[in-house]
């Protein structure tokens, strides 16, 4: 094997395959990034056995040829080279990289031992605009549970539906949904739960300001992104079925108000440093005859604080408790300057949402006072 | 105690003093801040025991009084207020905050049991720079040793004679001598060892771009840090005598070069990712012959690494191999663009020096090949 790249080209495209591999000692191979040369292209590939990545760059393919190597090393080395050609030559078990004064050999290990990364039936094609998909995933990835105990909600419902994508997270204490129109309509309908680490190698890989499309081809059991017309992701889907998170959501609201988001933040974290450790609980009123938003912690050891915003509020006089750091990641996310809260008291959740569009919902569970 | 100030003025003085405070259970009045009210001025303290700082800070003046409260929450409390005017009282043990919508109190502590923070006699005044303090302080600090088995060498050697100032901190694998120049003349002569955390606070305290003098005022077993007028600092000496680090500078240089810092950084970062961990062991050698710089790294279970630089040099041929985490250290705290590099061979430390002063070496004892 031996070609001739750019060392940009060749650092892009090792930072979107080698995040993927690993740094376990028990299948070294999976450390590695395979580098195949073939037809005039240069390949790279990893996979962890649950998600396979491969790209292309290129490049002068002057022997073809394919070979593994530590993907974390040669990802590093090649990312401190001056920005010249780099030439990269197999010879007995050793990759020799020149670029301009750098000689460098790195060691590998032979392409047989490296997994196959499956293929998937490409049928039904479904395009998104990269940048709503990546603005989608930031909006639902935080809210999915970390808790291996509960598979079924250990990813993001990926729900399509005529020219509807419906991405939804949650932990079951708060929950997010991100609605985004798809490039056209789509006849077959698709309900998959797509693995937390596939979302966020994909919103890693998704470039900002993108305005080319990513296609997601879905059969049985996996999922394919197909991004930039360079990278290919293909992942498990997660067996089981996601919850029927639609029957919590509340079809109307008692109260509602409409406020500043960073102003909300910065006096939701004040509150919070009176909040009990461990339960993190602040009170919100919303006190419709006087107009005022009130937001308290107690915490009898520390203190006591109370912060009265006064503010138009439409409805019921209303009260909840919530987990702090819940209303904080909510109001991080929501993609606006001005948030819309809804409260119908009781144990029904309280909404979030942006007041300049009805794409996106954040509930959060209250905590029973 | 009652008294009135701005958010700004409080936040900010918090900020200088509540760093010190611990967060420690077994002696809890060290975790909180001293607040006195008294003649029309607030003070802040803290201290943990082996360094103490007072800052004060303008404001009105109602009632004098002094308490303590819990450094940590009344700082983070204070910083999320608005910009507006904050009212302090307190009441039964409570220190009532308000400031325009926000009403708050924090539990706190009397102020009988808190440490008294020593004095010292203010008699030979030291003015420096506090500009230029700030920078010695940053070319110095990280090379002090975190062994604590190694007390004499637990902080920086001050040492001031005439008009000048000399910083010497190291870790017996590296050294860093700054000298900077003094307003005027200091008629006695002083050699003292200042804690290692006492000048990380000082660094910290020391504004950026801070035009006015510090004063620094040494006794005996104490030295005090008077810092923009506003804030003292008073730390303990370091006991025991300071190694005569003099006599492992080098007189003279067998071989010599001038190098761009950010190149020799990114080469020699390229050329560590094959260096042996643990020893981080990079090759320098300078080819006076072919004017060459030569830096290589070799671990044979990962691969070998060789960059070879066209550059200037002076003198006879050397070699030797260095930490490349040393080196790196001292390239990044030279604050030039432009480095030169002595060797002497053998034994004899390398020198890594700013090229366009004298005020500051760098030197790194050489790994035995």
């Amino acid at each position: 094997m031996k070609f001739i790249c750019t060392q940009e080209n060749f650092n892009k495209a090792l930072l979107v395959v080698s995040h993927i591999a690993g740094r376990s000692t028990a299948l070294p191979i999976l450390n590695n990034v395979l580098i195949q040369a073939k037809k005039g292209l240069i390949n790279l590939s990893a996979t962890n056995l649950e998600i396979g990545v491969n790209t292309q760059l290129r490049g002068k393919v002057e022997k073809e040829g394919i070979f593994t190597t530590q993907a974390k090393l040669i990802t590093d080395y090649i990312s401190l080279l001056p920005k010249k050609n780099i030439e990269v030559e197999l010879k007995e078990q050793n990759l020799y990289i020149n670029c301009e004064n750098h000689q460098t050999y790195i060691k590998g290990m032979e392409a047989n031992d490296f997994p196959v990364i499956p293929e998937i039936e490409r049928k039904q094609p479904i395009l998104i605009k990269s940048n709503d998909l990546k603005q989608a995933l930031s909006q639902v990835i935080f809210a999915i549970t970390l808790d291996e105990s509960r598979p079924e909600i250990s990813g993001a419902l990926f729900f399509i539906n005529n020219k509807t994508l419906t991405l939804v997270g949650t932990d079951s204490y708060r929950l997010a949904e991100k609605r985004i129109t798809l490039n056209e309509t789509i006849n077959s309908e698709y309900k998959v739960v797509v693995p937390l680490r596939t979302l966020q190698e994909v919103f890693r890989i998704l470039e900002d300001n993108d305005e080319s499309d990513t296609t997601i081809y879905i059969n049985e059991n996996q999922i394919l992104f197909l991004i930039n017309g360079e990278t290919e992701l293909i992942s498990r889907l997660i067996e089981g079925q996601y919850p029927d998170y639609q029957q919590i959501i509340p079809d109307k609201h008692k109260t509602q108000t409409k406020i500043n988001v960073a102003e909300l933040s910065r006096i939701i974290k004040s509150a919070a440093l009176f909040c009990k450790p461990g339960i993190n609980d602040v009170k919100l009123v919303l006190n419709s005859a006087k107009n005022q938003l009130v937001i308290s912690a107690t915490n009898s050891g520390v203190g006591e604080n109370t912060i009265t915003l006064p503010i138009q509020i439409e409805g019921e006089e209303n009260e909840m408790v919530f987990n702090y750091r819940y209303l904080l990641d909510g109001l991080n996310n929501l993609g606006t300057s001005e948030a819309i809260l809804e409260m119908v008291g009781d144990r029904v959740p309280g909404i979030l949402k942006p007041a300049d569009n009805n794409n996106y919902l954040y509930l959060v569970m209250p905590i029973r006072q």
